[in-house]
């Protein structure tokens, strides 16, 4: 498998955190998208969605979007429990991810650390939604250790990615105790190196 | 099932054609967004994302995101290929729909249609990127009649449903000739009336 990737984004990373988790081969191919990588011809035969991350499988299919690839990688593994219903709320949490938190914990970090935004001039209505997702994951992670059943899923992979780096879209994240325990559980989980 | 729902959400129609499809039974219980209904606590036990659609299953276990239920129940129907790839990139359309349509065709609509916002003041960043997502699905559809493989699948229920209210948030659908005979196809496969 090759993916097609930024490191520096959470998206991305997603797949890297499942890929070696699972212990499968593959290559990287950075992709800069700051520089117009996701518009060539080259890669929009890839992905003609033109974002990245993207796979080429060992066949030679393609397949994008970070919350499918996962999803598609983790048949099979403790990373996506065979009963349709957990299945079905691993699903959820992937979507609310992309639906009611990337949009708004990663596009701040991106304005912030890409764009050079100041914390102070980031768009009020996206800190908001933000900080809504954080705590709503908070809240979450109360009464649990992982997000879907018993141990962790792709779903804690997806929510992982962007939350950890939080704090570079201005979000304070250490007031948030089950998140940060969470954290630590999924660095440990992943053999990830903590980032402080 | 009980399909919590709003009657005019986009989203909450996808479960409709969904389960309408599939010979499902069910009943709908209405929720106004408008007034609140998604942040009463007898909801918030149902879906503490706070969002519509919902569904409670007969076994009395809750879901949510509509493309996470539109996915689950079309497990074992023609909407759901089988083919684990195939699935994979129904999975790939329904996250892009999420990230990349919705927050900019259906949010529009919402701003015109419920907020009484005038065509010409809706948010420029919002419309070039309705406008790029409605070019992608119509170059898609120049090459095949469905998104994924050669039926309609739920990839096609999750696009539609926003992609035929897209004159309401401003978007000329009319001069995109394969999204016009698209939803149509979808309309007749699917039983919708067609809205004009």
């Amino acid at each position: 498998m090759l993916i097609h990737g930024d490191p520096l984004s959470g998206n991305c990373l997603k797949v890297k955190y499942t890929a070696d988790h699972l212990g499968l081969r593959y290559g990287w191919q950075t992709v800069d998208v700051s520089s117009g990588g996701t518009r060539t011809d080259e890669f929009l035969a890839v992905n003609p969605m033109g974002q990245v991350p993207a796979v080429t499988l060992d066949d030679g299919r393609h397949l994008a979007q970070s919350n499918a690839i996962i999803r598609y990688l983790a048949r099979g593994s403790g990373l996506l429990p065979d009963d349709a219903y957990l299945q079905a709320k691993v699903d959820e949490l992937l979507f609310w991810e992309q639906y009611s938190h990337e949009p708004y914990v990663a596009v701040c970090r991106y304005q912030m650390k890409y764009l050079g935004k100041p914390r102070e001039e980031r768009e009020g209505w996206r800190v908001e939604r933000g900080e809504r997702a954080l705590d709503f994951m908070d809240q979450q992670l109360r009464s649990k250790d992982w997000f879907v059943g018993t141990d962790c899923t792709v779903a804690d992979i997806a929510l992982l990615a962007y939350t950890r780096m939080a704090d570079e879209g201005g979000f304070d994240v250490t007031r948030r105790n089950n998140i940060i325990r969470w954290i630590k559980r999924c660095e440990e989980k992943l053999a990830i190196a903590a980032r402080h």
